[in-house]
């Protein structure tokens, strides 16, 4: 299992590097290239991202669970189907609730997650 | 319901319009800003997303069922938790083989969906 490759058309979930992170259960690098990036998290209950930023636009949309989101100090409870829009720079971070899954896009892409 | 405004930071699933697709079960636009806009799309057996393409990068993520996907010509069968990179101008098509779900991503923000 390895990260896709950039610009990759077809990439198969079961194909893919699985990463432990230092504060969340898993992250998957998925479909990317240069204009955007797709990649999943999975998180258990009590795990967090951090608070952070970067120039990226990203959007955040929820597949399962349940997740404590602050986007530049105001917080919201979000869940399946819910998404979240982060302009660049702002300030963000994301502490899980109920056990779940994410999927975070970045645009451009996230050059720093494939180096 | 109505569709998000343009950087609209909290996209609640249950407050988005809900579209009936020419082509396909149902669609809504979620979280968007001017670098990425996310869509949602449902499909029943049989339904399609016809032969098209745009000036966008575009992924595709499967959250749930089964999709014929045609990217320039090459076929593939996808299922949940597999994603679709896009390049600018590839023509593209989907037909779904298993009742199901994608997200749509779009790099820039597509301003035809929301005029």
């Amino acid at each position: 299992m390895k990260k896709p490759d950039k610009g990759q058309i077809w990439v198969k979930h079961g194909d893919v590097l699985v990463e432990n992170m230092p504060t969340w259960h898993e992250r998957r690098i998925l479909a990317y290239g240069e204009g955007m990036m797709c990649v999943e998290n999975i998180f258990e209950s009590g795990e967090k991202a951090p608070w952070h930023e970067h120039f990226h636009t990203q959007i955040t949309y929820v597949i399962e669970g349940e997740f404590d989101f602050n986007v530049e100090g105001e917080h919201q409870l979000v869940g399946p189907g819910d998404s979240v829009f982060m302009a660049p720079h702002a300030y963000h971070e994301v502490i899980c609730t109920k056990p779940g899954k994410v999927i975070d896009l970045f645009a451009p892409m996230r050059d720093d997650f494939v180096e």
